[in-house]
């Protein structure tokens, strides 16, 4: 609506197509992160999900929106996972002669690569597709009109970096690194406040579009509570990339002042923050709110692995600051960086580094 | 829905991006047939649609299709023009408090550069936009869940082209031809069942969609009742793109056998013909049924202007089947060809060739 679209956040795209770099064919540590949270989300819709409600409303349509659906695969996972459930329930409860049709909204930034999203949809899928572009962080759908939200590994990304690591006046210039894991503690909170700010138009948002009784699931990096930004495991990802970095200014390929004045708007939230930003709104229930371990599952955290990863989701904000041409050597670097660290990623792969929520709309 | 994705007509869709070629560019021909039936869209809607029903029903999205919308900017024009008669039509009818929210709802084929389309979006637009991929030749969304819809230049496409052209023993064997206009009775035939066929599951799809009392409007090339095909002026401006094909052929730059094996998969309908098939479908009361003079605002009907608003329509079918490197050539014949025909398309200026619909779900 017109009031919303003035909010126009910056967006960093995923890689687009289908190539070896491509976010399709490098979403896998993301999609270990949907698998670990299947059966969690089959407990909640079983649980949760007021079936005699919607069908005493006597709507014909589910419409779920995933948030920041990138281009695929594992958000149509994610949809075919809700479905099933949803499905499930309504037939474990005898109610499957009023079997909805479902609508599902795959939401994600206007330079989202939708024509391949919808070129990749799934052919025999039990629900009617649409997309919807534009940031999450305004209304992106009309009151009341959706019944079931789902948002992973996207609301990490903030909306835009916070000023004040740019200004070398500020306690929170964050000269020399790219994120605020083993920064000072201004910048963290620089970054802190900026995530606090997203997730209330966030959650502003979808407190309009969401019926009473809707369900939102939120899955996205983790950190427990109590443990120090520095002992994040995607922050260390992160730190690797800042020391590959300053090596090639170093060596005088880049320039120094173009990493201080890059900073990755990625923030790791825990459970605490997220449970204080969610009472602020106060339009939700928290249903789950809970650290998870998809490392656990990974097998191959290998410094290739770990490269194509990383390259999938950021080429696109790197190549924005520093060219295309930088791209190659550095994720070489970061591939033979990663190799000094490896113990360190080991160690952390039972660590909680992943966030599930589930929320009511009351 | 699983049962309609198995039905993939073919597509061939309009020059994307927005260089001097593209679609977004050069169809003003169809714009000037909107802008021809936005008063009568306007009259519809104040006549016609059932403000009562919709505010009785507690909805407060009033849900909008525009099937075949390729990438703009004549869709957003068109749904622009449709909100704004149902917001007089609140606000004269004293229901201004009543307000519904606008979901608007963008389709094409898969194939369409839904990216474009996205990124041209209006900004300030009063309604929440989504793109819908796939065939209206199925049914692209869940039962009952629209309020209008709105085709503009799409439904002319048949979904593919009569097998029996292609056949060298049929009688409709369409030899040194690309369409109908002036073929043998037999080639118009087949050309006219393929049309029943489409105009029959578009209706079935759209019986199931749209709630009762729901308005859809349909715009499209057209012929008086009672003139016969050749008299198109449709089928004059493809009948050029024929003998210039056939010239190439005869200078040895194409293959004869390439025109033989070429038809353009348009159709050109009468009131009469579309009269017939609704009254078949019968789930819809026709509200308005008309030839329109659409050519009558255009001042510019040079070769240039023609050949424009047929390459942005046409190349993309022309070089899936000639070949990419024929284009140029073929669009600077077509429109020396022009000349010699312009007089005939000029004395059609005043003559019906765009048939205008209205439809009410029953």
């Amino acid at each position: 609506m017109s009031n919303n679209t003035n909010i126009v956040p910056e967006s960093y795209p995923m890689n687009g197509g289908d190539g070896s770099n491509s976010y399709t064919k490098n979403s896998y540590f993301q999609r270990a992160g949907t698998n670990a949270v299947k059966a969690i989300i089959d407990d909640v819709i079983a649980e949760k999900l007021d079936v005699e409600k919607q069908i005493s409303s006597s709507k014909s349509t589910f419409r779920i929106a995933d948030l920041g659906c990138s281009v695929g695969p594992n958000t149509f996972i994610a949809m075919q996972n809700i479905i099933d459930a949803v499905q499930q329930k309504y037939q474990s409860h005898g109610f499957a002669s009023h079997m909805p049709e479902f609508q599902v909204f795959f939401n994600d930034h206007t330079s989202n690569d939708f024509n391949t999203l919808f070129a990749s949809l799934p052919p025999e899928r039990p629900y009617y597709a649409t997309g919807v572009p534009g940031s999450f962080h305004g209304q992106l759908f009309p009151d009341f009109s959706l019944d079931f939200v789902h948002s992973s590994f996207a609301l990490q990304w903030l909306s835009k970096v916070p000023e004040e690591l740019l200004n070398k006046n500020s306690a929170a210039w964050n000269k020399g690194r790219v994120h605020y894991a083993s920064a000072p503690d201004e910048v963290a909170e620089a970054y802190t406040a900026q995530f606090a700010k997203d997730i209330t138009t966030f959650l502003d948002g979808r407190a309009k579009e969401l019926v009473v009784g809707g369900l939102m699931v939120l899955i996205m990096p983790g950190i427990p509570n109590g443990i120090p930004h520095s002992g994040s495991a995607t922050g260390l990802m992160f730190d690797i990339l800042g020391h590959c970095l300053m090596d090639m200014a170093k060596e005088g390929l880049i320039r120094e002042v173009q990493v201080d004045s890059f900073n990755l708007p990625v923030y790791v939230a825990s459970p605490k923050e997220m449970t204080q930003l969610v009472e602020r709104n106060g339009c939700f229930s928290i249903e789950r709110m809970k650290i998870t371990q998809p490392w656990a599952r990974i097998d191959d955290l290998s410094g290739k692995a770990c490269t194509m990863h990383l390259r999938a989701g950021m080429e696109g904000i790197i190549s924005k600051h520093f060219g295309t041409e930088i791209i190659d050597e550095l994720f070489d670097r970061y591939c033979k960086k990663h190799g000094e660290f490896i113990g360190l990623l080991v160690s952390k792969r039972n660590e909680g580094n992943q966030l599930f929520i589930v929320l009511k709309r009351k």
